[in-house]
């Protein structure tokens, strides 16, 4: 029930996270370099089918947390992002049975792995997004209403912080993102330990597999010089929305999130017209001359059109050839109750959610 | 050594530290309701020689964290209190034998006394200030180098946080700082536990009998229609620096602090003169006609000039016939280190400090 992730696979878990990522999660490229590393020194990890989770087994939901943009600039690596699980072992007086990312897309796809090359667990292949999100209630835990506490965090220097109880998951985010925001917009997190039961219940299970399928999908249309933008939406029945050059952005790192817009000028067949994006870390809002397109929590994916890669917030610049991709979000996330934690409301903005994939039906 | 804290001795507490506040510290008579209420209910706490503190005795170290003026508004209780020292026993797995005040200045005076009234441990007759100061680093526990972690943060709500190791007590100052402003700028704190030779040996002893003493002062020369600033000036070797009546103030309850400025215009001996004073929480600097007439860590009091009675930073207003009076402060404060702490540098001012006392001799 249990597998070695390859060496290659690194890279391919790196490509496929930073799709989606969308946009956000922090690009995965200096923590793929720190794995790749490791691996070179002969550490290996292994990847954990939840369904081989014990009901009581306790699972450490790691994360990066802050602004992307910070994330570039200040380099992390494995013994750090294993700090704050440890920190929890401490706390809790019980030790991990495995290690897991809050979400799939984005650098903290790999943060798993760092915390499992150094810590010996294994890493379970799920998330709790399926993609990435700005916020901490925006989990499918916190929409199962799981217990949102304790949660610790570490910074680079000496600072270590546990929450050890919030009045909710929204005050879990104010408090950690506050003191994130104040040691820099970059700490190492665990958040609340999740048992076996409540992965298999309520995670969003086999993530890790498929970033990696993703990846393996670029990689090889890009080797057979086939078009990975397009191989990419029909392997996964995504759209694409957009394709054009990027105009400008503005971004602003702000409250511990990179916040701004983007401006997309059509090209080929969407020449004339224009695309606007809006994001907080992630895409969640995108407009087609002036009307929206497209919002959370459909995953909107910025890709180089040529090479399929994905484009991060923090790397959006001028010049760049882009297509906007939609990519379905996982159910669990277009529920009413979903909704409420993702939808387009929480990220406010007053718009209600329709699904570009039903209005294409 | 140990006695019971009298129930007539509250209210004399109370003056005191709101005396020894310096401005700052909050007001006690919330506080003191509370504690004369729980006297009420037959409740009783003791006061306890920090000689007779045994060198391993571990010592709660409580405050009431935040901005002053919040704290007028968002009522507190013993429980409240509690709750951070509850918290501490908990992550450390080790019961206090004790607890004190980290400032004798203010409502913080009854902190721990309120803390006792629900634990039934006694209270050290002595604190970490000797009056009020507005940040963590400006401890005598400080100043001496002790840890400054761990620390426990509770609001009213049902948030908890635990600060398990900071970096320097800046760090310290800061986290807890933007997690109490994030809760609304209020918030029960218990500080880095001392062991009883750390408090025998660093902090400010006797300061609970001290602010009981100057409480009984003031109500004496009151009862005897003697003037009570002259008694607390002649008792405490002070000096009376300006009398006059408040101009104007302004405040801004901001970053977890209430800061502001307060001008009053010059009566009698003082006519035609005019005093400045500025505030973070505590009285900083204060200026007559223009010039630095007094500076941290002196001790600056406004006081009603006919009761007596302390004017704190969040309750100064226009009218109020006021006397500034300095009081010495605590040697401690007074050495090289103790001025990189707690002198005007320390608070943003390019000012030497210079004793008002020793400028007087």
């Amino acid at each position: 029930m249990d597998r070695e992730l390859q060496a290659e696979e690194l890279e391919l878990l790196a490509t496929g996270a930073w799709i989606l990522g969308a946009g956000g999660g922090g690009s995965p490229y200096l923590s793929y370099l720190n794995a790749r590393n490791l691996y070179a020194e002969g550490t290996r990890v292994r990847i954990l089918d939840p369904a081989a989770l014990q009901d009581d087994d306790l699972v450490a939901v790691v994360s990066n947390m802050g602004a992307p943009l910070v994330g570039q600039e200040r380099l992390a690596d494995a013994q750090f992002a294993a700090k704050p699980v440890r920190m929890m072992e401490e706390y809790l007086g019980r030790k991990f049975s495995a290690v897991m990312s809050v979400e799939i897309g984005g650098g903290n796809a790999l943060q798993p792995v760092l915390v499992a090359a150094v810590t010996g667990l294994p890493v379970v292949d799920a998330d709790a997004m399926g993609r990435a999100f700005p916020e901490a209630q925006m989990t499918s835990f916190a929409i199962a209403g799981l217990p949102m506490f304790p949660l610790t965090l570490a910074d680079i220097r000496d600072n270590e912080v546990i929450v050890s109880r919030a009045a909710s998951w929204k005050w879990m985010e104010r408090i950690s993102r506050k003191v994130c925001t104040e040691v820099g917009s970059i700490a190492a997190t665990c958040k609340a330990p999740r048992t076996g039961k409540e992965v298999r219940d309520h995670g969003i299970l086999y993530t890790v597999t498929k970033a990696i399928g993703l990846g393996r999908l670029v990689h090889e249309a890009r080797r057979v010089h086939d078009d990975p933008v397009r191989a990419l939406v029909a392997a996964e029945s995504g759209k694409v929305l957009f394709k054009g050059k990027i105009l400008d952005s503005e971004r602003r790192t702000t409250e511990g999130f990179l916040r701004g817009r983007a401006r997309i000028e059509g090209l080929a067949e969407n020449r004339g017209s224009r695309f606007e994006l809006a994001f907080q870390n992630e895409f969640v809002v995108g407009w087609l001359d002036g009307a929206v397109a497209i919002t959370v929590p459909d995953i909107i994916c910025v890709l180089d059109t040529v090479s399929g890669e994905a484009v991060g917030t923090e790397s959006l610049r001028y010049g760049q050839r882009v297509s906007v991709v939609a990519l379905p979000a996982p159910p669990i996330l277009l529920t009413p109750k979903g909704l409420e934690h993702v939808g387009p409301r929480a990220f406010g903005y007053d718009l209600d959610y329709t699904s570009v994939f039903e209005r294409a039906a």
